[in-house]
């Protein structure tokens, strides 16, 4: 049976123009989802016109809405002004059981803010967190807090760790996914007292947990890196910026002159495959976790391809249950802990 | 005039095997310049006779201590239960101003715990913090803390910032080096309370203050950034995660098959001057800044050519007068802000 994904199709930096062919190009490969575009009408009609798409498809639906967060906006602003914006009516269809799951390459801290007014946390979860899949030398890592919290408990990292295990038990179907707790320092200082705190809650629960470093991240040497997210956004921009920086070293080395220029046409197949498996579009899609609903958060500048990658991953958190998932796991660790007299599990 | 180093003969993964041969290296290209190798008299000798060292080098000296520091060894035990170790005796020269500057390959506990209680803090600088440059796209980045400071007062951001900014002012003579303040978020939630408040300091300093986020760090945005030694070792440990990965990838894409071996080698030129760029040994020696003397910490694995580095920068610093800035700098500093009643200037 197919899912229905609803997509804010005013958002981003390119709105329209991009979250239409995306989702166009996504029920090409998945007929047997629903697709349906949240957003002014005649901007999605007229992109619709524009590929061509015949009026009657069954599994695209237009649901209009009046109203557009802005890029910059004020995460109060967007959730107390904006009542009938794209962006909320398309997690108003997640919380109205009308979709499985929503889309959004509108403002993070107006989606946040929003997405958790609207479907309230799960029980035993005190904060959402984003997570996101970045590439690894073995293959990939679910990595979170990316940014939603900057000051976190120990209580906060082990349900992150949770949420995090969980998430990728139904994506990837792991039983028992491992979970790396970032910290620093093989030798002297090991670690702040809220990381020192986690990794004993992370030991005593039943979780698969090692501690890890920053350098272990993309060695691939757990499935999941949980941090709070003032850590998580700083390493995820120090990664990009890297990877970028580096990719402007081979680009220079390869332009300078004609020489380099025919080992770079002598290296096409390499460097295209070298390109492709750091390609962060591929990635494209954070997951807002803790939510009674499953939102995910595409880059604002994502162009198509990367939009429609973020409709894979919410479709595929849909088809793997991850709702369902987490909830379980989080209701059994919350009883378990309630048991214990308020001690985690 | 030429400066003195003591170096920790005995510290490090190699020990003499790296350190001697180094410091004659270093030698070599600065004959005005004296080493003091600080060690197990006997082992020096022997691999300085292996490499065939004339005894009556009038830049080179042999000062006996009969301890050594143990690579896992905890900075308390290392502090209290030897005195007479290379690591502490290295220190003790800088102390006594027989030696400019000291140089240790030795677990970063130990020493930061011994220079500490050895050469004292500045002051108007609470905690000595550990700062090391970077490769950036146009040149390089001096970060700080790396390491010594998990948790991190606004104020102590602060003395960073104005360690680091005038550190680059004695390595690279730059009159009003830019410092850039890590955090994250460009939307919605910016940093956490301490960050902020930092920022505030910032601003009302009289630094070149920006706000940087991840990947602002490796495109060269500013000659400083300051975070953290939580944050700071998180991002640099990524850092040096994704570098090896992207190399790695590399090094599969050209080892494939006979085509991509031949565009390796046609590559040849090019796939060495990026390694080159990205050469992390030409980076080793981390600057130990906030003491009443120059520390330079080597990394534990680092080779002959990696440790000659680590010298090299020690010697900067002490031609550089780094010390004097940095006292001069702080002291108006601590001046300014009693005179304001206890307020940052």
């Amino acid at each position: 049976m197919g899912v229905t994904i609803a997509i804010d199709a005013m958002g981003g930096d390119h709105g329209v123009s991009v979250t239409v062919p995306a989702s166009m190009a996504y029920l090409e490969k998945h007929a047997e989802d629903v697709i349906v575009l949240v957003g002014l009408t005649d901007a999605i009609q007229a992109e619709l016109d524009k590929l061509g798409v015949p009026q009657d498809r069954s599994n695209l639906r237009i649901h209009h809405s009046t109203e557009v967060v802005g890029m910059d906006e004020q995460p109060q602003s967007a959730l107390r002004g904006k009542k009938d914006s794209s962006m909320r009516v398309s997690i108003n269809l997640v919380k109205s059981n009308e979709a499985s799951a929503c889309v959004s390459a509108g403002n993070t801290g107006a989606l946040m803010a929003t997405a958790r007014y609207v479907l309230k946390t799960l029980p035993g979860i005190d904060r959402p967190a984003i997570a996101s899949y970045l590439p690894t030398h073995t293959g990939q890592v679910c990595m979170l807090d990316l940014g939603a919290n900057v000051d976190c408990t120990a209580e906060h990292l082990l349900q992150f760790a949770l949420m995090g295990s969980t998430l990728v038990t139904a994506l990837e179907h792991k039983a028992s996914p491992t979970v790396g707790l970032l910290n620093i320092g093989s030798e002297d200082i090991k670690g702040n007292e809220t990381v020192k705190k986690a990794g004993e809650l992370l030991q005593a629960s039943d979780l698969n947990f090692y501690g890890v470093e920053g350098d272990d991240i993309f060695k691939g040497v757990t499935d999941v890196v949980v941090c709070d997210g003032f850590v998580g956004n700083v390493a995820l921009k120090t990664a990009e910026g890297v990877a970028k920086m580096m990719g402007g070293f081979l680009k220079e080395g390869f332009g300078r002159n004609a020489l380099t220029k025919i080992a770079a046409l002598v290296s096409l197949p390499v460097l295209k495959a070298f390109k492709h498996r750091l390609d962060h579009r591929r990635y494209n899609g954070a997951s807002f976790l803790g939510l009674k609903g499953i939102v995910v958060k595409s880059h604002g500048s994502a162009d198509t391809f990367a939009f429609e990658c973020a409709i894979e991953r919410a479709a595929e958190e849909a088809r793997g249950g991850m709702l369902e998932h987490i909830s379980e796991h989080v209701e059994k660790w919350h009883n378990a802990r309630q048991a214990n007299g308020g001690e985690a599990a």
